[in-house]
């Protein structure tokens, strides 16, 4: 796998197993939910348009894009094999896709029969390349996990149609919504065959580099659009690239993120908005964002080695990725807000908008979201390690093994932890025999205090861009990390108005909020949060196993009144109230009432 | 002109001239406005649609429903005749308009020729009956400045038709943007035909009453059915249709309206929003609603006589309504955003999306907005006052002359200010005989000192539901009225988040807002205001000739860095700076730079 400009090697998920904790118990109720989104998937008409391929009665169903939804799904299936109740369902999806497509290597079954004319016309609406780079993921996975190459052909037989049609002299644009670049990037990786990192970087100069000052538009196009443009990076090694990458990921993370590390807070078309225009109730936030923003930082953090960006991917993780799908792990949010007034929304003059409740759901008619999730889960381990000539990284804690080698010595890597709900981790290394390299574990960046022990006794390690760096040689040793996770109020920019002159709770990686449940009988999105008074945790059985948060606060004691007045004509009367938080990611799955994760100070 | 359940009756707009004061000045330049507006439909093929009737070689141009823009621009030169210039594109479009008519009583020049079978087959989204509505109110804006009945005459066969197709056992639906209803409740007053009134009650039958508890949906068709329901409210005096405007018009004025007196907070659907949902650098507030926000609250002081809905439409017409329209009165604002960072939005995705400027033009591809604004300048005068059996009622104050008759007997109303500038405000008046009544006058809500002067003699007044009372034998007299015009510092509902710890200044009936041009080099969108010291006006002859405000204030001295940090983590560092405020009403009209209505407080 090339990577030439990389300081980091990610290691695969493959060679990380879970065990039963935080993330192990959400990859194993995701592969139970993979059957679940197949048969909605079939039920919607999703594998009939294949079908229909060579059918012409079958009435075609779903968007335009509806294709990739397939493609992600089997990606999601293919990445949680051996699993005997979805091998069935890998090998009917494969033949599926491979018999429709055409003899040139196009496939879409939306551009057939009376639209077959219509192929390539349409390149910013149509999302052709966009489902062409999904079936390429899909198909090296696939490959990868069964070792069966007819969809890895089907795969390069598109790419090579493709490169025969895209380029200069030939059609000269791109698809409106990035995807095929990093797809085309990891096909190179996966063949050698250089034309189609050629081809991803051709599509890239779609959009002036120079003109990209700060992130913009539609989020989840952003998001992998700067992942594909990493991914050349880390080829090629141009510079303009990298800069652009770096001006955008500033712009992002200065004036464009959510505080749960979502993107995107316009819902006009669904695009990450001007600086600070982060509303919270309105929110878009899509869970696709969520998912193509870990892309990018994971693309980041291994061109750079820099802790910020696996710090950002576990902010994201913990919170806007993870809010997006419930405990069950079987339905899921297109959009994500940061509060909710527990109260249905009716618009008179648009009867289909009625919202009786806003709850997560298998099923959405646009359901790019549900199968990225999927894909995102069952890929999980592939995000926690790196190596690189210095040794290995350890990006993320949970409860895990993996198994690698170091300059061709095997390393086995246990972690033991209860993270994120404490901070106390532990890492048994063993090796065959004795080998130098350091052990990277990152800092935290809201970890104030930490005790390193090596086997027992206590030292000290260099901090290197946000990583604590051990070198030594090892062979049997443990080493044990123990974080302090105080509960932080976090303030925003001012500039960001809905969020001004308040507060969010966080602990550790997690993002906190008020949910109605927890406070019956409370106005939650009235309730401000009293500083003056301490904090206290509270583990909790509850929603899976969490700690909860507990605070003092104060509500109005009668109602405000008209929308404005007068500065200082009256004066505000507030009554003192307990607050319970819990970890914005848990929220909505007690039916839907109330919740806000920002509460003004008092 | 019926209205049995009217506490006031309007006096027309025919009755009221106004001098060279704010208003006169704005409706001078509007008339001059409409010929340039009618050039530019014409230029758009929003007549030849009409042609094409009759003629199907022609293309049928712009969105289904951009019949109503002719007919509103009808309106708007049907109001401001006789004028010389309008007369013959009156006739011309007068016309044309019959021309198109089908000989069933149909006119709508999208649903013939191919898809003439589609006719009311989806009332929902295609306007047919919204059209018409405009069809009705234009042709009796001709026939009452024309006297000429043949327009007025197509209208009513419109009105048959539907009468014929809609109802009871017939096509049992209503058009999904409410306009039809005031249109024939206007039709019935004009020609006395019952069936049209029970026509326009049927159509609002669409919606259960009482399940509208919130103002909720598109603000515009929100607005607009509240003036239909209030219409038929002042006929026939049902008590359901009270109770559901008085619980609307509560919800929005506690919840879901700008301080600008704009509505609609929500770009999806361009809606309402959920409580508190008011987004300010996001706001949509299209000046359509803003409009139809004005139609409803005449609606509300015809029934009830009560000075809040004046204060209103005086907030709306000043603020809201009026930053919809360029100084030259010749460029439109679509949306009305609180704040602006001045600069250019590029979403690379959407390249159409790109906006290098945030300006008013004249066109808009969906021009319902600027025909609106024409036709409520152009009818302005219709707002200034009211007549009742206890006698005359003042709702707005500008340079003005009124001629009505109370009882008989001819009432010479003249009106001299420098209002909203200066708070001293003169009327005299003149009878040919002695005649007893009372004039009231509004005193508005932030007029928190006020002088009465009856014949240069001071006096007292009773205070009425916001207006003062005068009771006597008038002649020739003359009544001053001084208003305090403090600027006030106001402040929102906390729960409106955008706004929370943050002041604008009013003076009068105006918001003011800060505008780059007036405040070069500092970051405006920063800016704390410094509640300490004083304000002061200047006045100046820019813009128009306006009352700016001068403040102190601070904006930060250096970057915030990233969106988030643990509380207290930094003390922010402030510089004083001066502050210049206009009228928000004025921004916009010096190139497109940054602007902010609300300010936080230091």
């Amino acid at each position: 796998m090339s990577r030439p400009y990389a300081r980091l090697t990610p290691i695969p998920q493959e060679a990380v197993q879970f065990g039963s904790g935080f993330w192990g118990e959400r990859q194993k109720r995701n592969r139970a939910a993979i059957p679940k989104l197949f048969a909605a998937l079939r039920e919607h008409g999703v594998l009939d348009n294949f079908k229909r391929v060579n059918d012409p009665s079958i009435e075609r169903q779903g968007p335009r894009f509806t294709d990739s939804d397939l493609y992600k799904w089997l990606e999601a299936a293919c990445l949680s094999l051996p699993d005997p109740q979805l091998e069935p369902l890998v090998a009917e999806v494969s033949s599926l896709i491979q018999a429709a497509q055409g003899q040139d290597g196009y496939l879409n079954t939306y551009f057939v029969h009376q639209k077959a004319a219509q192929r390539f016309s349409n390149l910013q609406s149509d999302h052709e390349l966009y489902c062409g780079g999904h079936l390429i993921e899909a198909a090296i996975a696939h490959w990868q996990a069964t070792g069966k190459e007819d969809l890895l052909q089907a795969a390069v037989r598109f790419a090579d149609y493709i490169v025969s049609q895209f380029g200069p002299g030939k059609i000269e644009q791109a698809c409106g919504h990035p995807e095929i670049e990093l797809a085309l990037v990891k096909l190179y990786r996966a063949t050698g065959r250089e034309q189609y990192l050629e081809l991803a970087g051709y599509f890239l100069k779609r959009v002036p580099l120079r003109k990209l000052q700060e992130l913009s538009g539609h989020a989840v196009r952003a998001a992998y659009y700067a992942s594909g443009l990493a991914d050349v990076y880390l080829e090629t090694g141009e510079q303009d690239y990298l800069d652009c990458l770096q001006r955008q990921w500033k712009s992002m993370v200065e004036e464009k993120i959510y505080l749960t590390g979502g993107l995107g807070g316009r819902v006009r078309d669904e695009s990450v908005g001007r600086p600070f225009e982060l509303p919270l109730e309105g929110a878009y936030a899509e869970t696709c964002a969520a998912i193509g923003n870990i892309f990018w930082n994971s693309r980041m953090l291994s061109i750079s080695g820099e802790g910020r960006f696996a710090d950002l991917i576990e902010r994201i993780l913990y919170n806007g990725f993870l809010a997006g799908v419930s405990l069950s792990a079987d339905k899921y949010f297109y959009e994500n807000p940061l509060a909710y007034n527990g109260k249905p929304y009716w618009d008179p003059w648009y009867p289909w908008m009625r919202r009786d409740s806003y709850e997560r759901k298998l099923w959405h008619d646009c359901t790019c979201c549900p199968p990225n999730v999927q894909r995102l889960l069952a890929s999980l381990g592939g995000y926690f390690y790196s190596a690189s000539q210095e040794g290995l990284w350890v990006h993320l804690y949970d409860r895990s093994e993996l198994k690698w080698q170091l300059d061709g010595v095997p390393v086995h890597l246990v972690q033991k932890c209860d993270y994120p709900w404490d901070g106390k981790l532990s890492f048994e290394i063993r090796l065959p025999e004795r080998h130098e390299f350091s052990l990277f574990l990152r800092l935290p960046f809201w970890a104030e205090e930490y005790k390193l022990l090596v086997d027992g006794i206590a030292c000290t390690a260099k901090e290197r861009n946000g990583y604590l760096e051990l070198r030594r040689q090892w062979r049997d040793n443990k080493v044990e990390l123990n974080l302090s996770l105080p509960i932080v109020p976090m303030e925003a920019n001012p500039r960001a108005a809905e969020t001004r002159d308040s507060v969010a709770l966080m602990r550790g990686p997690l993002v906190y909020c008020l949910e109605q449940a927890d406070n019956l009988n409370l106005e939650i999105l009235e309730a401000r949060l009293n500083l003056a008074e301490k904090f206290a945790t509270e583990p909790s059985g509850e929603l899976g196993g969490i700690v909860k948060l507990k605070a003092s606060g104060k509500v109005p004691a009668e109602p405000y009144g008209p929308l404005y007045r007068p500065l200082g004509s009256k004066v505000e009367r507030l009554k003192p109230v307990q607050l319970t938080f819990i970890p914005y990611y848990a929220w909505n799955n007690r039916g839907s009432g109330a919740m806000t994760v920002w509460l003004k100070r008092t």
